[in-house]
């Protein structure tokens, strides 16, 4: 039976599901592969930390933190902050759930760039470190020959970066397009079926799909910093959010969305990365008009979608068929943690 | 520097274009890999055979094809018969590419079971031996500590096996629907055009995609060799071609194609799998009506569609937008090498 010990940081929606799913899966996980994950820390910001080398219950600690903190889980005086806690917990690998501060990364950026010094394989849900600092980090882990692995960072109900890594081999990214904004995408979708921008955002706000202050989703934001990471991973770009060229939909009205009808088209927010001729990349995210025909305008609600192309294959297009839920997002995290399981020492 | 050992069964069309793509790619997989492939056999039904332990040269290889015969270029006398060829070819890999019967899996079948048992790792492109014997030469496979990969059975352009095997670990696949047989489905689309069926099929096979005699694709049984592989694959299953419930789409008349329109649905081919409350699978291939509106509607001519469901994340659709050409099945087979190359001893 193999072991591996796991130092978590944020037990939020995300945190919370992946506990809950190390726990349902333990007998298979076990089975399958002969893994046992063993949470040897748990760090949050608001609701204390607590570090066991023997393993903590996962049960007790979803209690402790209901409870409303987590520190007499501790067989040591636990770490009063987060960096302290990732270069100390007694771990293999770090699982990074923290709430991001997406203009900075962080603090996820500090966690991850110290466990990988400190030779921890980091597996994060996080998009900020990989849309800013994705080949530093890249390369702090090839040099410590850990893994890093962010399978739900970007378009979480579906294993993309799995799917490049090994299906893939050898093959060149040429580009690629899609609908990455769950956010603009219901707005939009409200908007055409009759809604105001400001009552389709209430709306979406409602649905718990909007954030409180929702620019960073209307604005294009969270789209370009999503092309950042694909583009950074598959395309060896070293390109930062505000490299993108970026309109949000802020400006779309609804009498837009009509007039593209009336002509056979649908309005999306759009992602696009393409590399020149002259080997630099074009990307970007903004309004576009779709054919109706279009996979891309048949993206409704808060679906998602992305078409790769490539030098090996004929486009290849993934459909997110509903939004992820933390569940969801917490399996790709979990997913990532088992290949790091079944491959304790990286490969290319 | 890895040398990987590889003798290949089949000159077809996928067989050059594999030859050429790995002549091509020779470069970037040293360099990304630091892999090197070394054909040392080259097997073919009527243009003779050769080995050279030391390796051939693929273009020496694709030239003596076109001049009618291999056997110059062989170091040792040439096996007569493939079988032989399987057991005493230097190799590490048997890359099976032969031209199947359908019904029997033969010869490729026999080909795959002796490579195992002499212990070397197998690609195969064929569909025969993983709906025919999955169980047992997965089997044969783990007692053998090889690995039996097939990615470019089915959907060749869209590695769906290897994203399943690296990004739904510990998941249960519940189930799957598609439509994954190119020549039925181009039929339909000209049949809804006003073609007649035998028009249809006529215009299909000008184009290459439907075979002389269409009545394999034509009465479900390539859709229903497909459903067998995914469900055997993904699902444990133990099923027979025969064992899916089947019905092709001699029957469909362009009548039935425009009353379902006026209807607001499209009729198409449709594959399903889906594991029962009491543990057994249902399975069936069989032409349905489906809403304009749903995906399955949405897959035009030859491209293909597949929706994969499971317990861990939202259903999971993948669409191959364009028909694979062999230089995209041939890719796939260079693929599963490749993880060969990058994993030699087999994990689950």
């Amino acid at each position: 039976m193999n072991e591996l010990r796991i130092a978590l940081i944020g037990l939020g929606a995300v945190g919370r599901a992946w506990a809950r799913l190390v726990t349902e899966r333990a007998e298979r996980m076990q089975r399958l592969y002969g893994t046992r994950l063993v949470v040897t820390g748990v760090f949050t910001a608001r609701h204390g930390a607590a570090i066991d080398p023997r393993g903590l219950d996962l049960s007790e600690v979803l209690r402790a933190y209901e409870a409303g903190n987590l520190t007499d889980l501790s067989v040591h005086p636990a770490p009063a902050d987060g960096g302290t806690f990732v270069d100390t917990c007694p771990a293999d690998v770090l699982v990074e759930l923290s709430v991001l501060n997406p203009q900075t990364g962080q603090p996820a950026l500090d966690y991850v760039r110290r466990a990988l010094r400190r030779g921890l394989h980091v597996v994060t849900a996080n998009k900020g470190p990989i849309a800013l600092a994705y080949r530093e980090l890249r390369d702090l882990a090839r040099t410590q020959n850990r893994w890093l692995l962010f399978e739900s960072s970007v378009m979480d109900g579906i294993p993309i970066f799995s799917m490049v890594r090994w299906g893939l081999p050898a093959a060149e990214i040429r580009g690629f397009y899609g609908i990455l904004n769950s956010t603009t995408n219901l707005v939009l979708t409200l908007m055409e079926q009759g809604a105001s921008m400001e009552e389709a955002i209430r709306q979406a706000q409602a649905m718990g799909i909007a954030e409180a202050d929702p620019s960073h989703d209307i604005d294009g934001w969270d789209a370009a910093v999503k092309v950042c990471i694909l583009a950074n991973v598959w395309m060896d770009a070293d390109l930062k959010p505000t490299d993108v060229d970026r309109t949000g939909i802020r400006s779309v009205s609804p009498a837009d969305l009509r007039a593209a009808l009336d002509r056979g088209h649908r309005m999306k927010l759009v992602c696009r990365a393409q590399r020149r001729p002259d080997g630099t990349l074009q990307a970007s995210v903004r309004p576009e008009e779709v054919p109706l025909y279009d996979p891309l305008a048949q993206t409704k609600e808060t679906e998602a979608f992305l078409c790769i192309e490539s030098d090996s294959i004929a486009p290849l297009a993934l459909v997110e068929r509903a939004r992820a839920t933390p569940v969801h997002t917490a399996y790709g995290v979990l997913a990532d943690v088992l290949q790091i399981a079944r491959l304790p020492n990286p490969i290319r």
